[in-house]
């Protein structure tokens, strides 16, 4: 074996027990989660020595998920061996996994060119463990919630539609019905906004709430209607996944049925 | 093609990539949102120079909502090619999307015969936006989600029903319970009515709440019950998205089952 | 027709367009809707006027009430016309409406005995507007719901008992993590069980919360919990509700097909 | 029927009528709810006289769980009657409900070599009286529950990983958006999670809530986000619930079809 097929091995999740491979995905793994560690820790009142610690550890970060993403690219030929030479590593480049790997690693080419501190997008490379874990369990149920949203994203479309009308139906008519009563809370049709989006998500900060009859009139309609918003996306995706069983079901009886049921095994006559 | 008739064509949404058919659509589009965005951005302190911008915007959308409006219902002869001149125009003027069309422009002649202001209504010409979506992609999401609400209407009522008497007895109860330790919060059964309604939704602003022992005691219950309050609306409607697409497959089925099973398996003949 | 059957007929709910039984309902109404509006305007600093007022509506609902509970009791062997003169009244008075009605005119006879107020009670009258409601539309809506409620009850118990534990523990271990910290707060274990029925039926007053780290680890995978208390019992209610709506096709089909496909109807032969 | 039989039927959960054994489980939940009350009470500025009693009652109640656990392993061979004397002690030792007794007893030991105070412990022993109703009649719907969570694992774990992910992501983007304009409540990173934590789950305590523009922009998009982590696992659960519903009537369906479809119609042979 060469020293490509050797570390596409090595980089490619570890499935067959291959040691190598193992302590490959502990080692980026760890990685990850120091480098989502040291953002959390930068955001406390460290020592200077303690911020040049965790530059370090983001440093390194960087140039491990660099040459990891480009060791990837240079061995997708093997994961897509169909296909040519540079076909391949623009097929893998699209991937949502490859993706995911260039926006982890933005942040220290960007600075380069953009003046702008993206240190929020590092928590995306959590997504990246996602790959580490995935290939061991959780395909099926991660294809089945994938599926659900897939055959449903009309319904759910239409309830965001519905939704971002009530919402903005709704700040217009607590906005008018508050202001005089609370001027400095519902300064602006904005506020309103804020407050229903509170409310029709039940999440009810209480730093802006209606004080006036009319105001609360309105509080109890958008509040009760805040248990629809919830009750009918959730209807959309339970039937979606009873729709999801239902249908994976009846492809393997259809099979089983299909196979065995045709013919009597014993006068060889159709049933 | 007579000039009626091509009006017609431009003022439906545009489907076979008419152009001119596309421009209009994102110029009433266009409309829409100035208009509500004018009613958000009013609501700020903002200068008399920018009032007046925004009432020519408020009053260009009017115009030309009217003028759509009486297109559209000149037009309408097309739509219903077999009812009769007037028949035609009437069946229009009654029909869901012409009525919310009617609402978007009424604040402009109300202001003649009435003192009021309106202008929540305008966030209603959202609605409208729906028109323009709709006819490309989102019918059959739309008439699923239309057509379990009116299946479950009953249940839906008899819940809200119930909810209305819980919310009733419940602010009763925490009335008596709550008002001579909180005589200011709780100063009549309508702040309770208010609590019952923040718990039961499960919104909880917090600028109202039990102290006593006796209110908390109420109040867990209630919130528990609150609990019941999402499950049973989304079960209903869960089970009836369930049941929608059980009976469209079931249709496509019977029509299959229907073309094989006509015939007896006895003498042939179609049954 | 003797008066008892004319009686009996006017307080039964109104059915055939008899304008009298009609009335009744909507004079029946009236005082059950100002029986429980003079609860509330109760609760306002109203003038002894009003009181009086008040309390003369509420003695006449009950003389109202009262009579009318008689008339039902006494035309009860036109309801159960197949058993006897006593035992038909029996069988009405345990009768889940006519207990609602009992309850109903309790506060008139109980304060000559008991020295309680218990007006809270009047708001349970409403339960009685069901019963002018109900039998004409949504006989077959409650009963989807009460039969589902029944056959999910030991699922149900089930999840109130591990959610009582769940508050149990929970409101324990937050006491111990937190009383340190806001002694005042967190003054005793039942401080923790108000605060953990807030947090997992997610109504989060913000009267109290934690503030230690501990405390808010503890708050966040209780909080997490509390989705599950959502979807748990949403889960069994859908799937009840899913069920129940089957079982009733299959009742209908199994009926349908097995009257129907039996025999060719050309051959006579069994299909 | 020797002393060991004896024991071992009434220390069983009632089930024959049993008046001993019932008289036994009545004895043990009653110090299983005096033992967690006594936890409860303590939490109070109570006199050392109270202290001294509840002292007492957990005494007690150690010694009666600690005979009853012995007692209950040196009878296991008769509830496991084909394995060997320790084979069926061990197995029993290892089960769910006699390693909830060995938590139950467990403060009483520990503290005699670690100094920690386990007094939240104790309300673990409250899941023992599942042991005392189970047997009874809920085991079906306990099962049911067990079951649907067993086969959705890989699905909840999946959006269990999903949510931490949101969760750290909003809490560092949160924080970013507010710690200039709130310094003191978004003081680091963490506070930012315990908001998006409040926020996802729709607790919303209103202790940290976002003031700036693009905060709120933020918490709009979070808290609708947390709807979908409610609809989400309810959806997953639902059909789940539908599924088990369903696999149960299939079972029984196909033990029926198995007795009837047996034999060809054409040879009547045995398929």
């Amino acid at each position: 074996m060469n020293i490509k097929k050797y570390i596409y091995n090595v980089i490619q999740p570890a499935e067959k027990g291959s040691i190598i491979s193992k302590i490959f995905d502990l080692f980026i793994m760890a990685f990850i989660l120091f480098s989502v560690a040291s953002v959390f820790i930068m955001t406390f009142p460290v020592s200077a020595k303690t911020i040049r610690l965790m530059s370090r550890i983001e440093e390194w970060s960087l140039i491990i998920f660099s040459v990891e993403y480009l060791l990837r690219i240079w061995t997708a030929d093997y994961l897509f061996p169909n296909d040519g030479k540079i076909k391949s590593r623009l097929k893998y480049m699209v991937s949502g996994m490859a993706l995911i790997d260039l926006i982890a690693i933005l942040p220290f080419f960007l600075p380069m060119f953009l003046p702008v501190n993206l240190v929020g997008i590092r928590a995306f490379r959590l997504i990246r463990l996602l790959r580490i874990f995935k290939l061991h369990r959780y395909t099926a149920a991660l294809a089945s919630i994938g599926e659900v949203f897939k055959k449903k994203s009309q319904e759910i479309l239409v309830s965001i539609f519905f939704v971002s009308i009530l919402l903005v139906i709704s700040s217009l008519l607590i906005y008018y019905a508050e202001h005089d009563a609370q001027p400095k809370q519902f300064s602006n049709a904005f506020s309103g906004l804020w407050w229903a989006v509170a409310t029709l998500t039940t999440v009810g900060y209480g730093d802006i709430y209606p004080v006036t009859v009319l105001g609360r009139i309105l509080g109890t309609v958008i509040a009760l209607m805040g248990i629809g918003m919830v009750a009918v996306p959730t209807g959309i995706l339970s039937a979606g996944f009873v729709e999801y069983l239902e249908q994976k079901q009846s492809d393997t009886k259809e099979t089983d049925k299909e196979e065995e049921k045709k013919y009597c095994p014993h006068c060889g006559k159709k049933l």
